[in-house]
């Protein structure tokens, strides 16, 4: 039997426009779609109708699957001669544990090709308009995460050096953690009044664009409720996005536009025993 | 008259699958496409057949647009009722002057749209499987021109938080001041034997991938004449790309594949007068 394929296919940030022409290809080709539960299920509609679709969790389900569980469920459906797509949101290859996915597929022989995709921390300045590398403030834009794996001390990051980082700095998962980042960066210096962006679903019908300061960060996630997924955009930069971008006006035209409560999934497979079908 | 519509859009790095479907979709829509010489021209084929396409300056054409004179023609194409397409390499936001345009677009109440791309410091990670975010080596990873405008010292950017920056390094632009931004870097205490890739053409079926170091940067691009479009990503990361990515395997098996020097460019209609026609 000849190993499927495995294409490592990033979603984009959530408007189903930002999908990429390979991508919708890729999906049109397979016979399992394992997808994260953040992309958008309208993107699963250029999937094969033959394709299983696959949730690799999902909030409050109960189930969510581990980083070695996903690579077997891949190694396992390739194996068995089916071609499978890895849909992520974003681009895989931002804080997406994509090498060790492709890693483990190299390993084994089995073929994969990686096709990017828009990362919601870059989509945040065509969507909200923050000018992330606007030559008077920023020469420069580096993106962080804001959660840290195997991390024995307080913090791997070195705030020392992203508190005088000479540009824009773009948080990803920082909910949760946002306390620590934040304070961490006015401790070494960075100013208080800093202007922050906190972007929730971006490019997302339902899109939020809460502005704040490094200092009320914390505050501002509990008062507006933030909740993942949002990025954090820390930098004067903020300061230049127009009271209403392009987008917001296109959100307050729609009328009814979908809010995080209404949106629908789509009818999924279980999430079974790989090639039991 | 009612004023057109202008759609910035990102191309992405040069794979033709790249291009986001909105993208594809608002080429589709346009009635003039004002693009980047560095775009492949393959993207131009979703365009309206009936669209004039005008390309904004090529190598060694004798003509080229300057900032102005782009947002210029954009006005009076849109003002004259066309829906226009800006296609720029790459994503629109990420050194792309983007704001001055769409700056220039609000003030005259032209209503615009911006479209994102996979921009091409990140498509490395997809296209030559340096994994830009590794958790080890870089919880960060930082986008950086190596093409300062309006700079009255050596540089403008800060090379001492630079190179204490705790993560990977991308630097757009670089061919060009890459001893300043190397040196400067290895003065700052970055050590010479920091890995360095540079790619160019990167996604383009004539991508090159060379290693080097920090200290062996600007040899290296002269020995293998590297010139624009190319991008330099610096730290530990670059070692662990595999020898021969998913792409690089495809690259050599495609025989004959397309050199720089073999791409063909599309019939276009010459950058004359706006609405002229």
């Amino acid at each position: 039997m000849m190993n499927g394929t495995v294409y490592l296919v990033g979603a984009g940030p959530g408007d189903p426009g930002l999908l990429t022409l390979r991508g919708a290809e890729c999906l049109g080709l397979a016979d399992v779609v394992l997808f994260d539960y953040l992309v958008n299920p309208e993107i699963l509609g250029h999937a094969n109708p033959q394709a299983d679709l696959v949730a690799l969790g999902r909030p409050h389900s109960g189930r969510s699957f581990t980083p070695e569980e996903i690579v077997d469920r891949m190694l396992a459906e390739a194996g068995a001669g089916r071609t499978v797509v890895r849909l992520k949101g974003g681009d895989p290859s931002v804080f997406g544990r994509c090498a060790d996915e492709t890693g483990a597929l190299r390993d084994a022989g089995i073929p994969y090709e990686i096709v990017p995709g828009i990362t919601s921390g870059l989509a945040t300045a065509a969507y909200c308009e923050i000018p992330l590398t606007q030559q008077d403030d920023a020469s420069a834009v580096a993106l962080v995460t804001g959660r840290e794996r195997n991390c024995k001390q307080e913090s791997c990051l070195d705030y020392d050096a992203l508190a005088v980082f000479p540009g824009t700095l773009v948080f990803y998962m920082g909910v949760g953690r946002a306390k620590v980042w934040s304070t961490a960066l006015m401790q070494r210096g960075k100013s208080p009044d800093t202007p922050v962006g906190i972007v929730q679903w971006c490019s997302r019908g339902h899109q939020r664009f809460v502005r704040c300061t490094l200092s009320t960060v914390v505050e501002t996630i509990a008062l507006e409720e933030l909740r993942p997924p949002s990025v954090f955009v820390v930098g004067e930069v903020v300061a230049r996005a127009p009271e209403e971008s392009w987008f917001a006006r296109r959100q307050g035209a729609a009328s009814g536009a979908a809010s995080p409560e209404t949106v629908s999934w789509p009818t999924l497979v279980p999430a079974g025993v790989p090639g039991s079908d």
